[in-house]
């Protein structure tokens, strides 16, 4: 796990966080924010907020004393202890990308399968960067809809150590993603203690939680496993074109959806989410990597710190169709912000294509050596008389090179950041050896991951518990 | 001209920084810097420092005297006044690629032109973004080697109305230039009163000013026309391998070449340089856009601030081959650096391709589009009721868009970056207009950009005066 000791950017002054203070707390308290589930709207009134409906206006101040029960930082366990991660603090957790319907190999886009959905478990365990798969790295849409998140949840469980998303489709998909995690932790009293799953609550932006959300996020509070509250924003569509007026709305969502939460479970584990891009205003399309987004990560890091609360955002967002230039810069665009405010949650980190409707195996690759950069550029240097090497200086001098001091021997294994996709072969070798560019390393490098892919240990009596109860339960689902 | 208002991103402590400075001192001190030029040692000893030979030990403390005469912030004179810009404080100055010898079209590389450079001076007039075309944006090889210092400052004096570069060959070829730039100013007075010439003196690192840099940091000091004072450091060649020591170095290397540069004018204007990477230890390659190169660009912005200098450094640096995703990853990664550390005048802006040995077509459309966002990220958001757009909150309630609400209407022309290179169409719509990726769609604007070209007006008798100069001095050098 990657721990950023590297200082935050944060851009907001105090006089602009005033302002989105005044902000959040009128809409909350004069627009409202609508919960489609009866349980949640019954929770509010009873916790004396004021309900119209199924619209809740809210008192401020009650909200922030939900805020103040959040635990500012958590542990979550993987199968492999080394694999554990902390969520909060200093610390950034990174999982690959989630939802794409389609992947992208090579030149060709197609339906995603189950297939796939292996093979991304296969590459997520293969990279010690990516501390998690994430959770549905593309949809299996070859699987049933019914019982498909029983196959995902028994793929990532097995073929990564790593832990790995709930689902939220339903309250009995959680439920079911909740066995599995018990089976693999020996039992809810384990689970509970250190948590094992983290899952994604979004909200039906502007200012609805939807019922399927809400009853996913209360199985999962229930059980004591974090959910990760996610305003859904695309400035000009979900929100207003102004940042600052969709960073008000996002925290206006975000705290509503946490402070639901702990009436569900007081001091439950949640992670202020953030998902903030905007459309083109041309076309309606959605962008991302944008500068917009990258001013948007940037605030929100520093706003969830003012609220003392983990934070989620970032990762390889872009809109490109396909592992170019573009889908490069527009990458970095997003993983500088989201290491310059310390998120603490990266989603999407890996295999984003297209807007996210693509799961690319190449754009993988690209974002593995991009996460590994960064990690290596946000890694504080060491000052002290070793490092300054004056007696490299002296034995060197005037005019000449360092490639063979004594300082230079010593180190050179290790000084720099080792790239395995970045190429800097001269023109001559480089065009001799096929002048690939950086899409068609990017092939041959997930192509050999997969083949020497080694599948990590089970406990045989668990693995057939796992299995009995993923058999059993899509049979039911199923027929 | 771009103004940075955005905050700095410090990473130096104030203890890194003290160890910083018993570096840089032990370094000039008890190794010393060699001079190649006579008069450069002779100007030395007479002020005082220990001179052996070629080799110069200083007293840092006089050192520090002769820095605090230089000006930390200056202007530069366009031709054309909207054009003028100021060096320092929160300025931001962008010119093109420097030096290349090879072009890159599409996928064809070859020896770069005349025609090529004249191309490369009407795309830099075509981009706001740019403040000026730099200086050698690609060697001109089918030209006269002794007189196409003649022929670029034509080219850049003439295609384009921003400030250009001198050229740092010899003291005659920049005797050359600044009488080139006292005919399109009106004379030596007007030039010395403002300056419109910056060029690039390079030290041979480590700790070695060689004559022919030396003798034209004298022409242009005398001239009262500012030189950029650059350590060219690629770490594990030229510097040790361990950043601090690096830093050391560099500062050693730039504070004695700018203290030299106030022996010849008190109070001349200078801006410390940074030109700093490092080498694959692998294959001795140069590597650009490296997360240690992005290190040190943000450790010598702040070393440039602590001894109130003006500062150059950053760019479009990558070692890449071809205009993919290489490119623009490692370009991101020293930009993004570029803007943080808010670098004062930054060369390689647009076109550097292949470890700097290639000027692209391609890749300067790129790096204008990669300038541009960055551009927007750094601009501060303004934080009031208005930007807050409660209205628009109350309009749309909840579950709905932002897409038909008056807030948007009002400001949808210019409330989000317009990009000219990225596209985010859908799919289909991408592959139906020939699935064209950002190298393909980056060819089709610089092609246009140069039929749509205008040259910028002349006064016809400054035109004259010049072209006559120009055709006078050829004679005399070509004979």
């Amino acid at each position: 796990m990657f721990e950023n000791r590297m200082p935050r950017y944060d851009i907001l002054s105090e006089e602009s966080m005033s302002v989105l203070d005044l902000g959040w707390r009128r809409i909350v308290s004069e627009i409202g924010v609508e919960f489609m589930s009866p349980w949640a709207v019954e929770l509010l009134r009873e916790a004396g907020q004021t309900v119209e409906d199924v619209n809740v206006k809210f008192d401020p101040e009650w909200i922030l004393a939900q805020v103040a029960k959040v635990p500012s930082e958590f542990n979550l366990r993987a199968r492999n202890p080394k694999n554990n991660v902390h969520i909060g603090g200093n610390s950034m957790v990174f999982g690959g990308v989630y939802g794409p319907p389609f992947v992208r190999e090579g030149s060709v886009r197609r339906d995603a399968t189950f297939n796939d959905f292996q093979n991304f478990c296969k590459l997520a365990q293969s990279f010690d960067a990516l501390d998690s798969v994430g959770g549905v790295v593309c949809e299996p849409n070859d699987l049933s809809l019914d019982s498909r998140h029983l196959d995902m949840a028994f793929a990532a469980a097995t073929l990564t150590d790593k832990f790995f998303m709930g689902n939220v489709v339903t309250a009995e998909n959680a439920r079911d993603v909740i066995h599995i995690a018990e089976i693999l932790h020996g039992g809810r009293a384990a689970i509970e203690e250190t948590p094992a799953l983290i899952s994604l609550i979004n909200c039906n932006s502007p200012l609805r939680w939807d019922d399927r959300m809400l009853d996913s996020l209360r199985e999962y509070v229930l059980a004591g496993q974090p959910v990760v509250v996610t305003p859904f924003l695309l400035m000009g569509a979900m929100s207003p074109v102004t940042i600052p007026a969709t960073l008000a709305q996002q925290i206006a969502e975000a705290l509503t959806g946490l402070a639901l939460a702990q009436l569900v479970r007081p001091g439950a584990p949640v992670v202020f989410g953030s998902f903030l891009s905007n459309i083109d205003m041309q076309s309606g399309s959605p962008q991302f990597g944008t500068p917009e987004s990258g001013i948007g990560l940037l605030c929100t890091g520093q706003i969830a710190r003012h609220f003392k609360l983990p934070f989620r955002g970032g990762g390889g967002l872009n809109s490109s169709q396909t592992v170019d230039a573009q889908s490069a810069y527009q990458t970095m665009m997003t993983m500088m912000p989201t290491f310059l405010s310390g998120t603490n949650w990266v989603m999407h980190t890996a295999g984003w294509l297209e807007g996210g409707l693509v799961s690319s195996y190449d754009k993988f690759i690209l974002d593995v050596e991009i996460l590994q950069s960064l990690m290596a550029e946000f890694t504080p240097l060491e000052f002290n008389e070793s490092s300054l090497a004056f007696d490299a200086h002296v034995e060197v001098g005037h005019g000449g090179h360092f490639l063979g001091a004594a300082h230079t021997m010593d180190r050179f294994r290790d000084c720099f950041y080792r790239p395995f996709l970045t190429n800097s072969d001269n023109y001559e070798r480089w065009n001799r050896l096929g002048a690939r560019d950086t899409r068609a390393r990017a092939e041959e490098i997930w192509k050999k991951k997969l083949e020497d892919y080694v599948m990590p240990d089970m406990d045989p009596s668990t693995l057939l518990e796992l299995s009995e109860f993923v058999a059993q339960r899509k049979s039911q689902l199923d027929s």
